[in-house]
């Protein structure tokens, strides 16, 4: 069984259309159903100040930001986001679950964004440093699948308007990523029906909650 | 005499309330007047992208961004100010004069905010590259009589209201960079009068035009 007060991050990952904040909230209502302390959060945003940066990010012309900048931004809120959230929430033994968290960045700005993975990388140990997850679901499904219910459910469409070749690079790099840290991914088929979905991504926090 | 469409990119610099705004405006008229090409710009902003950022980073508590952060959106708005104002600028032959650029960086998050060097540097070299300044007017004057004028000007306060420790470590790291980079930067004494402060500005920016 779980001793209380034990944390736990854990990170929701992959393209567009995937299904990732359903899930999130889904999985957030059972584990507090069963008494538990879960922090739900998203990037980019997640904190106050982070969130003033979503809408630079997410809305306006594919273009408006260089890979570079989308880079820094990212990282700018993620500092934030990590000092206001995520490490009080897993200093006071919380379960954390984030939608889209570092991984994102790796994908959308390195792989499928041409920035080199060792600036990357950079940026990633000086800000995430020791507060990288326990557990990343990387939500899998064909790129044309996903934007095709990311256009459905509407809303922000800056990375979703920047074209098929570059999702199928963001599909590839989240299974890399899964494939390279495989102790910390579990790659979930998203073309599946929500309940197996869900059930799947349950069970993979059940198995690091030790439950 | 300049030879037409020789580019010169001119940064000033210096803690707060030394005159650098009125002095830039000042310079890009004269110059203006003698038939040159100049473009003004500032920082944090200069781009329509970047200028988004700016109220972000200079309202609000003092403490609303870690001095991490505050790097990574300075460098994140700076990479796209080089791309859509600086490099374009500097391509077509004009003289760019620009309110603060990567030294306040240094000064600001580094030397007075406790980001390391090295973390800077690895921005500095991705974002600036070749597009370094070919002369830096720092404006030096007492942190005490730039913070009294700064006050007396009013508007963003931000970084205004971090206490006179902090703007005495920003002195003396504007101070640094002059003697490390003595080729670039002339430190100019912005306790004397506006006159006197734009002539030796001038002069300088005429020194490094060859007129």
């Amino acid at each position: 069984m779980r001793q209380a007060g034990r944390s736990l991050f854990v990170t929701l990952e992959g393209g567009e259309g995937g299904g990732k904040s359903t899930q999130a909230r889904r999985l957030t209502e059972t584990l507090r159903g069963r008494g538990l302390d879960v922090e739900l959060t998203r990037e980019p945003g997640g904190s106050p100040a982070a969130e003033a940066l979503r809408p630079l990010l997410l809305t306006g012309d594919a273009a408006r930001w260089s890979p570079q900048a989308e880079t820094l931004l990212m990282y700018a809120g993620r500092d934030d986001h990590l000092n206001a959230v995520i490490r009080p929430a897993l200093a006071r033994g919380a379960i954390v679950i984030c939608d889209r968290f570092a991984d994102s960045t790796e994908a959308y700005q390195g792989a499928a964004g041409g920035m080199p993975p060792e600036f990357i990388g950079v940026l990633r140990k000086a800000v995430v440093g020791a507060t990288e997850p326990d557990l990343t679901l990387i939500f899998d499904l064909p790129p044309e699948e996903g934007l095709r219910r990311a256009g459905l459910r509407g809303g922000e469409a800056r990375f979703e308007s920047k074209g098929i070749a570059y999702h199928r690079r963001l599909r590839a790099a989240f299974l890399d990523i899964a494939r390279r840290d495989a102790a910390r991914c579990v790659v979930i088929d998203a073309t599946l029906d929500p309940d197996t979905v869900f059930r799947t991504a349950l069970a993979a926090i059940d198995a690091k909650l030790g439950a």
